[in-house]
């Protein structure tokens, strides 16, 4: 047995076949992958990286396996997905996914290449695992997914007091503890026993309260459509392909930007917190619905389209157009008078919530701060938009405004 | 200057008006009384005093002073009634309020008295200080009040964090730095300034969340309600006046219903944590709007009936309704694209916690475990209460479920 | 199973026969004992009690068992007396020990006689298990002893931590997660496995850190000895007797001093804090050894003496004698190269925190500040101190001085 | 002013010249400096940058300046110097400091190039500072630069909260406060005022728990010495030049080193976390003196010396031979009776730590696990050292023995 000190849970004891798969170089290579991508660039302090989130949600499934009185190769197959369950991330996290999965089909969760090959395999057949069904955990299928990737899964338990103890934001804290003591399978689904909807709904309120303070607080969601035109730039440019971009870590791709020519104006702007600036924030009525519909090239095209318009380089124009809101924690099941019922019909706080991440959606349209206002004026022309007043409101009349002020 | 070491703000800096009132009888006596009164039995930890609570605010009002710019006598008048806001509280805090109100006429924060005599109004008057003025902050009477009793009063930013602290539940956290930093006054009215409609809803969420867990828990509700039954048996006994309760600490107040005849057998159960149990457990919509609204003596004789009717004795049913649900931080104003706006027109959050609250009132009635059952049912017919199913259901389908199974 | 929130622990689960002695009066009486006595008034966040401790100990007691691999009736045994082991405590806990044990022969830990009456002498037959065995590892007897009374005991790891939570002093850090897994049998003897002469240590440091900081602060032993005298005249009044004091919570015997004419000025100082202060301060060099091993009543003799000598009633001088400095923890047994050793043989660190708590050690003699020059050398000149420069030096040269300033 | 957020000292408000240094590429360089280095290996949640650790200080030097009455000219010069005292750090902090040292003549704190050209000097120069003065400051020169590089610098007292904070280790917890608040300067000397011995110890005591805990943790060592022939093996190989090397972040010398063929091999080890192993472990008194005081070239002959006699490549022997042990802190000034004292001379406990220092104090050889025990051997004879038993304890007997096996 290994014990690992951990800020977040303390001591946390790796045993059995997690001991060897520390070890490997696809479970180390998460050390150089930060947590939170460009967050970091908000809350100087928020540098943790997958590898101990990695660790922190086998912890957190060792518990939750104790609680439901899982053991044998059920519990260790649990254990080794939970361990590995990020191993599929590229560098920076999610925010080189969409990327990655244009040009390689591949989400962050699609592990099964990766699990079937190398040390990890040998360790999961040396164990009488089928790496092929480790992988099927880590995509949340199957009864004991859910625990893995799932509504009420122990990757969100630990994510949510973790990123809040490292960007030192009051707001993530949920009961884990209690969360994860509560766990228990009806009919072959994983539910939170009776007296809990104020435990799932804690949940719920605690992502709500995170998202716009910290995952996508507005300075980090520009950082993280710079990297992206960069990471796209950088693959254009013939210097690296996507599936090498796929494997790397932060250092390789991080080097890679500042070495490649083309890449390298982006990678001295990130360096540099030289963040452009928004030049259109639009809320969700005022943007037609063939725009939040748009693919990627259709979003290329207008980029260049209005950079044309404005007269400044393609570069110079980053149009950010979220996906629809969406709040997976919402169908996460509990018991209530013995009938399981999903939280979203149980609860008002879901509904209000929604509404609140409905009204925080924004489209957001970035360019250097000395051309901000020739391509605002040009964005909303090009793409249509009906804005009235300012093009970008510091003073927003959603939920949760984005606390910018509060942040570097 | 003096510096007190404080398990919540750390080193809190006493000077000035301040360090002359801490010495006197009348703050010194807050020493005695539990911030949470019954709570504790609930929450082993939370037995934290409004001495150290009053510290706190004392505290968080020169923070906020120093960040809305306010010096000289305005600001000691200030400090001052900070200190001073909790003198008036009985033993056990709100527990026993309700009867020295009805039998004084006086609230906690009708201080008036308190500080026109004694050492007190000594020190106010030597700094130039009327007392009166000092007692209408404390009431929230003027420009300054809201600061000390208000809906974004700096009494509630320390008491959620403090009792959260105490407690243990990591759901009172709140960042009262922000709050305190974003505090200012426009034509007159404390409001919270541009872009921190979050920052105010993170005040209602923290609340709407410790009610339930803490504040109402269903354990210290019973409590509350026996400990308040003991002292109108210590009143009616004529053993100890009203107005001499009113001034005692908790300790006196205990003993005295060790050593009164009458009242010996609550004391003992309360020592011993023998709680009454609940014998009905109604909703809101299951109770006549005339039981809601029933005063106090009217209520005696209603358990007077039930206890008839149940054949055991009166001190052996305890009605416990809560006064209609109501959310003072709805209030709360913010300046939204430079205009103010009360917290409840702007956010969606506000109504489903209103909704949230609405739906775990619960009117209880509760007796000894044993005659539970006889009195639940006298109970349902002597109030005309239309409940289908358990009288008791421990599977609560509100929002929030208070979290029995997880405290003492 | 019944779990309960605890501010240091988080979740504490109580199960088997802890659940049962959890809902004894002998047990919930500790809610009504302060864990630090006095102390509160030195640090107003202290108000926790041995009941919170007592669940603390007991949770650590689990953890170690579990880690021993000890289970069935032995663990039953150590968890009921982890439970139990401060049961045998009277009101202020260890300050008003010392006239107890002179008045009744017994300290806090004889609990022989209250484990073989009641409710709890019940329960534990109920289990199979003898009270005396129970009070006996409550003393520290035979190999289970150590654990729940001794130089390595869960008693220590609990108070160190919660005692510097709940102060708020950052001193008394400890890694009990790490002591506890580290604790290992040797031929019969408990001790910490090899590699933790660190481990060892840190325990006795954060002793020492906390011993001045807040243990022995000077104005938390004024108000003990103050209190001290207090009962010493209650029980000299005839008012109440020894016995029934030590059976007393804090409650009661604050009532009673308040109640009983020969001691309500005692009282009514404790309560409004008006300390009596130091008239004299010497170092234990500057103390003649017949002073420093006086008995009790040659200690009331030099009261009386100096009280006469300088003109002021005899209540209003009192002479404080610590013991002579001893340090528990240096006996602690480690595991160094194969071979068990006391850490006091092991470690440079244990002769240097000796010294350092030898030029701590002080004789005080306290007075009401008006007659406190009068006293101080009344005092000198009775018990033959040899003290150069002023009487009560605040400029104490000794390691870890008190750290009043930072401290009410 | 900009309100930063940080997971220490909550929020930090960077005003005046800090705000504008804030955004130089020479400060924004330090995102991608690890605060300690390869401890990280160790300590999975370490991941923390000089970045927020510059502005930990910069917020330390804040508090201090008001609380000494330091404003105008003298305290904006001492801001920057805080803000920037670690600028002239290298990649991985004080890990490759050493070759930095020995190729270009330069420490960390030599600043007097780094602060006098660029966007820095333009901005000390508009809020007219002479970058030599605050060049002197970060060297400790002068009045106020034992402020910001001292025995009581605010340097200390940040990365000493800030290492425990993200190791996660308990040990390293100081009161700053209190330490800010005692600062004083008396004829000239920065002192903490009378009644501090201990607060001066409790930095002393918190230093020599984090050194074999954390900074001197074997695998940490171990690291650190394969980065260090890495390093040296890119300089030697020509790929790059020390010059540049000391200008690199993290991300670029990791990088540089898995792309440069020569060093390769110690960076998928590195990456990998495929550790050498210690070959020998040996005790201050067993190692000639010679040895310890060899130079580098010395060194890396005795390491080609063992490698030939082993039958190994020279790249798989490591010798690491740390300074005698010191211990900056004993220096540091209190006043005690009117006086300003050395603590060393005060204070007991400085002995007894320096002892358990030169007990701690260990010279490693490192190389590959299969080559371990020939490595052993060979460098027992060529290095002339005496071992009796094991070459390599793992039951050691100095105090405060690494924590191996709690970390991973």
């Amino acid at each position: 047995m290994k014990v690992i000190k951990d800020s977040v849970h303390d001591h946390i004891a790796v045993e059995g076949i997690a001991r060897e798969l520390l070890d490997t170089p696809t479970v180390q290579r998460l050390r150089g992958i930060a947590q939170l991508g460009t967050v970091s660039l908000v809350y100087p302090s928020a540098n943790h990286t997958r590898f101990e989130h990695s660790l922190g949600v086998y912890h957190l499934a060792c518990e939750a396996l104790e609680q439901l009185g899982i053991d044998g190769r059920q519990a260790t197959r649990v254990e080794a997905a939970a361990l590995l369950h990020d191993v599929g991330h590229g560098p920076f996290s999610h925010n080189v996914e969409g990327i990655v999965h244009r040009e390689t089909g591949r989400y962050h969760d699609d592990v099964g290449d990766l699990l079937a090959s190398g040390e990890v395999a040998a360790i999961l057949e040396n164990h009488g695992l089928d790496p092929a069904a480790v992988a099927g955990l880590v995509a949340g299928k199957g009864r004991f997914g859910q625990l893995v990737s799932g509504e009420l899964d122990v990757d969100r338990m630990d994510y949510l007091v973790r990123d809040a103890h490292h960007t030192g934001v009051p707001y993530g804290t949920i009961d884990h503890g209690r969360l994860v003591r509560e766990l228990t399978f009806v009919d072959g689904e994983l539910v939170l026993g009776e007296g809990n909807v104020q435990t799932a709904e804690s949940l719920l309120v605690a992502r709500a309260l995170m998202n716009p303070t910290v995952y996508n607080h507005s300075a980090a969601r520009i950082a993280k459509a710079m990297l992206r035109c960069a990471v796209e730039g950088l693959i254009d440019s013939g210097a690296v392909e996507a599936e090498r971009v796929a494997r790397m870590d932060d250092h390789d791709l991080i080097v890679s930007l500042r070495r490649t020519d083309e890449t390298e104006t982006f990678a001295r702007r990130l360096d540099h917190r030289e963040l452009y600036k928004r030049a259109v924030w639009a809320e969700i009525d005022d943007v037609p619905g063939g725009i939040i519909e748009a693919d990627h090239d259709s979003i290329r095209e207008f980029e260049g389209e209005i950079a044309g318009e404005a007269g400044v380089s393609p570069d110079e124009v980053i149009v950010d157009v979220p996906d629809r809101p969406s709040m997976t924690e919402s169908t996460s099941r509990v018991v209530v008078n013995g009938e399981i019922r999903r939280l979203g019909r149980q609860s008002a706080l879901v509904d209000a919530l929604r509404a609140a991440q409905y009204s925080q959606w924004r489209l957001g349209v970035y360019s250097p701060p000395e051309v901000r206002e020739r391509v605002g004026h040009a964005a909303v022309r090009t793409l249509g938009l009906e804005i009235d007043g300012p093009l970008v409101s510091e003073t927003r009349d959603g939920l949760y405004a984005t606390l910018d002020q509060f942040a570097e």
